[in-house]
C-alpha cells in the first residue's frame, strides 16, 4: 500500500474553516430539531427546513419536499408505530461542516437511534450518517435537505 | 390528524436565541461536571450547583438540596456498587437552552449511562432526559436545579 | 467516609476556564479528524498530529511516532478487518479542556466505539477515554500526543 510510504503532507489545516459562531448556531438547532422530532411536534420540526426543504429519512425512498410534505411524510412514517408505546431518541455526534461555492453550509454527521420500550433497555440501531445541506438566512438556519444514509448497508 | 393538513408556519426563528459564548461554556461546563460525577468526585460535581441547589437524579424520589446535601445523596446513591467494580459515564447529547424571563437558563439534554464492569462490554441504560436550570453568575455558571427523567417509565 | 461531612467549597470556577473560539475549534477538529479515521483516510488523520506527533491506540502497546509512523501503525492494526466488511465509528462526548502551564491544552474526552457489519445491529463497545494534548499553531490545531485508555481494564 502505498500509504505506508508516502509521507503525510499537512500543508492545509486539518479541519475546514467555519466561523465559530456559525459551528455553536449549527449545533444549537440540531438540538432543538432533533427534540421537536423525537417529542412528535412535526409542524415544528418541518419548520426547520427552508419552503422548499427536501428531506429524505431512509435510503431508496423518494424524499419528501416542502414543509407540509415532510409532515405528511412524518406522520406516514410514525403510523408503524401506532399501539406501540415507543419513545425514540436521534442522538448526533461528530458535526463536520464544509463551506459550500453557493454559500450554503455542508454538514455530515454520526446519527444513532436509541428505542426505548417501557420497562425495557434502550435499543441502539440503525448507525447512520446524516448528510444535511444548510442555509444560514435572516430567520437564522434553515435545512435545504437532509439525506440520511445507513451504515449497516453496504 | 390536523397536522396533515395545517401547512407549518416559520415566522419565528426555529432555535432560541441564547449567546454563543454561553453555548459553549453551557458544553464545557457539562463536560467536567460529568466527568467529576463519573469519577466519584462527589465534591466537586456537587460545587457546580447553586448554594442551594437542588438535584433529583432519579423520578419520584426526593431532591436532595444544597451541596453538603447533594454529596450525602450522591454517597448513600453508590453504597449500591459497594464492592461491585463499576465504572459508569453519563453521555450528554443535544442541549437545548432556553433563556428564562428570571435571567436563568433552562437546559434540556439527552442522556445515556453507559456501565462498564472489568473484562466485560457496556451496557447502555437507561435512556433519559436531564432537566436543567443554569444560572451564569461572577463564578461561572452553576445549576440551580437538575432533575433526570426516564425514558423507559411511561 | 469524610465527604459526608466535608462542606463543599466553590471558590474557584466549576470549569477551567478557555477562550471560547478555542473550545469550538477543538470540537470542530474532532469532527473532521474521527470522520478521516473512520473512512480509513488514515493519511488525513495522521495529518491531524504535529509533525512529532504521538498515538497511542491501544493501552500496554508502544505509541506510534510522527505522521508517517501513525499511517504505518493504523494500516497494520486495520488489517486485522481485512475480508471482514466492517464499518466503524468513534463517538466522543464531554470534551473537558484544561490549559497546560507550556501552552498546550489537556483534552479528557469520553469515547465509544460503534462497530456495524452488513445487516447487522451496532456493536457499542469499547467505552474508553481519550487523553489529548493539543496545540493550536498558526495552521490550526494538532494533536502532540494522544493516549487511549480503556474502562473495562480495571
Amino acid at each position: 500500500m502505498t500509504t505506508t510510504t508516502t509521507p503525510a503532507t499537512a500543508t492545509t489545516p486539518a479541519t475546514p474553516e467555519v466561523p465559530t459562531d456559525l459551528y455553536v448556531r449549527v449545533q444549537h438547532f440540531y438540538a432543538h430539531q432533533m427534540q421537536h422530532l423525537d417529542h412528535g411536534r412535526f409542524e415544528e420540526y418541518a419548520a426547520t427546513f427552508t419552503e422548499d426543504g427536501e428531506f429524505q429519512h431512509s435510503p431508496g425512498v423518494e424524499p419528501a419536499r416542502t414543509r407540509p410534505g415532510i409532515v405528511r411524510e412524518l406522520v406516514e412514517f410514525h403510523k408503524r408505530f401506532d399501539g406501540d408505546p415507543v419513545r425514540r431518541r436521534h442522538w448526533f455526534d461528530h458535526i463536520a461542516l464544509e463551506r459550500q461555492e453557493d454559500g450554503s453550509v455542508r454538514s455530515t454527521v454520526y446519527a444513532l437511534v436509541v428505542t426505548v420500550r417501557p420497562g425495557g433497555r434502550p435499543e441502539i440501531a440503525p448507525s447512520c450518517v446524516v448528510h444535511d445541506v444548510l442555509v444560514d438566512g435572516p430567520d437564522g438556519i434553515r435545512l435545504k435537505s437532509r439525506r440520511i444514509t445507513h451504515d449497516q448497508h453496504f
